[in-house]
């Protein structure tokens, strides 16, 4: 159902540049885009791809208003009016109550109204799943499991006896919660397992990417806060804590026991050691290895510049001998030093 | 059923050194060959190993041909050779065409001939399964899905809605294509989600390892080409756009929007960053952060050199001060020059 | 049921300080303890938190004998009794020989004595399943696979034709096992598929991590040894061995046809490039590649050091041209050697 740039300005807000009669069907990149489109530009670095778009209107930021011609609706955050534009073309599609002939569901589970449950589904028993639910293909709700209202598991998700999920959450398929933690203790000469007695607790409009883990709490429990986003491929250790709207890319690993302030941004393949504290508003940098607790807000990195492999094998050969040449360079200022004095 | 070395030879060429009547069973290692079985040998360092080898015949490169007694076969390639033998000796079981009666296949799917679809897989409503597919146990093929003929899915594989996959594409468990990317706008002081209405289109001949994970395009699709390759435990972020033939070691990570040519190889663990673009035939190296665009063929590395912890250590401590020690190494030229012209 | 601290030390050993009549039910954190609970002091910077907990019971090392006035358990390994504590009040869960209706199980399978077979579990021709095993929900048991008694697979694991696992074995949810190697060889222009014809084998009481992945060999097999621990999202390619009793954390790779020693540790999102050998009792920090063979016990590391991106970014521009910062040193020490003997 197409609707009116007039329509959109009404019921998203914003400040329309241009007819009000111009037709949307649904959202385009700048490329792609066709005249029943709508596209943004958040950045002035493809302002000239704006020119050439066939787009039929274009979201942009204030500084931008006067710099094209094609219909447009200044917003004060461009990328976020693009994402509530294409929420009202692309609405969840809502799968309807029904519970396929196929699925187990325990008959000491609770299935609030609206639940659908997908072919080959597991639900087992004291789980309780919110209103609204979709539980997809395959996937296996444990024993004591609570998923909140209107959360939507995608297929083939794995989620371990009494662990919680709060409302309007997200997780992708494969992603496995509430796994054993990695408890292990030497004795002699063999490792024994240390029992993982806690459980998962993920607050609401939680969003968790395709395979990524997410571990029980040895004794106590793993938390994760409401609105944390954790991407594809993430793996949380037993008993670590993310705060409140904290987001994670892809490929992440926490170590066991670390807490991860609020408002956080980790980037992809990143990793925190364990037992370390993250403050609020830390922003870390792909690739790099956090080994120490960050008490201040800022921008952190760690990751090897990459370089033609010739120049960085030279590099890293000297970097096996960087002490040495720091000491090298001592000795030299204190000749030099030395020799000053000499000659005064 | 055996073959003769001169049955080998007669369909897969090369040239026969030795008896043609050997009969060969099963290809083998050097190591653990038996009499009916043959081996290769790619690497010169292994020649020694060959004198010992009990296997009735060996595929060498023409460099070795006068080195063995051994009846062995001189190929351009070595291991192509040992390649295309091994597959004469194990083709890949045709699973026969059939479907489980616990299987839910929608009325609205279709299948071509020659489909197998394990116990409890699911085929959605609009999908489209090609001829001689093999549907593995547990495996979902969302709405909309396309799979050309002659593709195999392993069980517990994710296809989400909409995506396409070639012919004679194979895909391991647990590998999640077609999840939503990670896209989010922060507003106000919360995360809000923007809708990825891409689809994830893979070309023909392509194989995607264990776990790996490919996301479905934000707005526009994301797209693996023709005869890539894919390890285990891959993340392929939303919109990325991967060459055709090239190759990709296990635990890689790629961010959103980001290009890849042809021909590339990429090492394990390694990582582009987001909105690059990678020239064909470029080559990089495991545990290797990209963060600019790589024009120009050649190969690329950025892992940090690993040493006893004690050298790491002090190696590292002077790594922190790296620039500052620059400086030093300036100051002392600088003063040498001054002296020079002092003392001139 | 609860136990006194007296029939807990005759079960376990140690000695009691403190009376014999608490009663205790459940293990406990420092911080959460209450008056029905025990917990443990592994490390002397927790003692402060100590002095204000309400356990009614301690484990601690014997140096803090004489640092408490809870009633305490002085063991030698305070970490490995807590395990041993933890397990007489959180024993594993009997699953009870049975069957779910939705379990497909091939008429040629065996299944041994006590088994437990959860929802939609698939069971291929000539797998056998050891006593009391546990096979979860959706869980993929291929064909001519060997499983031995007590072990347990979590819901939604894949486990390819003809791998066995040992006794006692714990398997996560998501964990693939048999895959395909990444065997691939370039024939002109396109890779060729080199057939994967190994399996996987894994020893007694192995513990394998959520979304794990190991391969099967390209020729002879993938092996895992008794009492190794691996955690979440690991990969591990074909022909690797890896050493008995070796632990791993999570987000490791290793590369096919490596040999891991017994005892060794691997810090998280390590990795082990192809075709080396480590050691036993090898320890591998966090983030380190390991790209050569160590012959030597001892502590490895090849972390990039993080701080706060303004210094890196300042360091990491000086290590681009640190083979040239070399190379300046060594002209000033030449020059300055030159120097004095011009002097002297």
């Amino acid at each position: 159902m197409p609707l009116s740039l007039g329509e959109i300005v009404s019921r998203l807000g914003g400040e329309l540049v241009g007819s009000d009669q111009v037709k949307i069907r649904q959202v385009a990149t700048l490329e792609k885009a066709a005249p029943d489109t709508i596209t943004f530009l958040a950045n002035e670095r493809y302002l000239r791809q704006l020119k050439g778009t066939r787009a039929g209107a274009v979201i942009v930021g204030e500084h931008l208003r006067h710099s094209i011609d094609t219909p447009h609706i200044v917003a004060a955050n461009p990328y976020v009016y693009f994402a509530r534009v294409s929420a009202l073309f692309n609405p969840r599609p809502a799968m309807g109550a029904s519970r396929h002939a196929s699925a187990v569901i325990h008959p000491g589970a609770v299935l609030r109204d609206g639940v659908y449950v997908a072919p080959h589904a597991v639900i087992e028993e004291g789980a309780v799943v919110g209103a609204d639910c979709s539980i997809g293909a395959g996937t296996y709700v444990g024993a004591g499991v609570t998923v909140g209202d209107g959360s939507m598991l995608y297929p083939n998700v794995t989620l371990y006896h009494d662990c919680s999920i709060g409302k309007r959450v997200i997780v992708h398929a494969g992603a496995v919660i509430g796994a054993d933690g990695f408890g292990i203790a030497m004795e002699g000469n063999h490792w024994i397992k240390v029992p993982q007695i806690g459980r998962v607790r993920i607050g609401d409009d939680v969003e968790i990417g395709a395979n990524t883990t997410i571990d029980r709490g040895a004794i106590d429990d793993t938390v994760i806060e409401d609105g944390v986003k954790l991407d594809n491929q993430i793996q949380i250790g037993h008993n670590v804590h993310i705060g409140a709207h904290t987001a994670i890319a892809a490929c992440v690993g926490i170590a066991g026991s670390s807490r991860v302030g609020r408002f956080c941004r980790i980037g992809g393949a990143s990793g925190i050691a364990g037992h370390l504290n993250i403050a609020d508003n830390v922003e870390i940098s792909a690739h790099t290895l956090v080994t120490k607790s960050i008490d201040e807000a800022g921008t952190y990195t760690g990751a090897y510049p990459f370089e033609p492999s010739r120049d960085w094998r030279r590099n890293a050969a000297s970097l096996r001998n960087l002490a040495k040449l720091t000491g090298r360079v001592r000795a030299l200022e204190q000749e030099l030093k030395l020799r000053k004095k000499g000659t005064s």
